[in-house]
């Protein structure tokens, strides 16, 4: 019982610095992070910290999971629950916005920030990233390619989809507007409607 | 003549600082830059630089403003000679996509690295990107309204075609992939089509 609640106590911690590691980074990216500072700010032993992820790599990692966690569960998973097609991409566009606008994190979408930070660089961080982006971009494509009687290449489509709410999001947070998910939402419906209509 | 000589000397040894800002803060981001990393990598004094820059935030304003000039350049000042309206909202669009594709900075766009990372900050150096993106996006709305006989919003319509601009961009540097490029021309082809027949 002792053990077990160690364990316990253990991967609570290591939840409560993840979770702050994803806010951080949302802001300032993953460079932004340091065992150190996560240390500090939670009031846990840097050893502690260190236990948990090792190496600044680690962390960086596991935060970037750990954020592809939590925006699967708020946007791709109730999609999911939905018709595919038409109804289950609807979902997942305003899922998306209502993730970015919600501010899930303070920064804004967390891949959008570290996907400009480490696109240009090399190794397995970025390796990462992309593939969530990959990910993600599947998704959108194949749900659109579910749509009944399309006609379009859905990676046309979902490409064009998905520009309207990476720039909502980057608007948005750049320049303190919500404005540009007004924007994002009308782009998605009339592109939407004549994807189905054409 | 020695005095103009060496402001000469001077004024070139600014602009060689710049340049290489610039192409570092395009893959590292501008917290990538530091005065003693610019004088390591130019051979110049570390006083050399801090006599041009005096602080780390002086020499982002001054590489942001740079990167906006060079910008400028290649994509304003030549679409600028063109007929306002159709050809020269085409040549903004295709003159963007040249300078992402072209990797005019290593890191492709400067702005869009740099908007990812000072999005979410406060201070001078965000305020001026946040600028330079309105500029931007004000230019592409206001040629986009000069199309004779649009009939809907070219804020809406300018909003778009940024968009594919920057998705591409970002999914040809993350996945070093030039596929991203095709797709944007297209959405803008299909999207510029169908705001002139509407």
């Amino acid at each position: 019982m002792k053990v077990d609640g160690r364990v316990e106590r253990g991967e609570q911690t290591r939840r409560q610095i993840l979770r702050r590691a994803v806010d951080i980074a949302s802001v300032e990216g993953l460079e932004g992070l340091s065992i150190g500072r996560l240390a500090t700010e939670l009031h846990v032993s840097k050893s502690g910290v260190f236990a948990h992820f090792g190496s600044k790599e680690e962390l960086q990692l596991k935060t970037v999971s750990a954020a592809a966690a939590i925006f699967s569960d708020l946007v791709v998973t109730p999609a999911l629950a939905l018709p595919d097609g038409g109804p289950r991409l609807t979902a997942l566009m305003e899922g998306w916005l209502a993730y970015s606008e919600g501010r899930t994190f303070p920064g804004g979408c967390f891949f959008s920030t570290v996907q400009a930070e480490f696109d240009a660089r090399e190794g397995r961080v970025r390796d990462l990233i992309a593939d969530y982006d990959r990910r993600w971009t599947s998704l959108v494509s194949a749900t659109a390619a579910r749509i009944p009687g399309l006609t379009e290449d859905p990676d046309q489509l979902a490409f064009e989809l998905v520009a309207y709410l990476e720039l909502a999001n980057v608007r948005s947070v750049l320049h303190a507007d919500p404005a540009a998910y007004t924007r994002a939402r009308a782009a998605v419906a009339s592109r939407l409607a004549l994807a189905v209509s054409a």
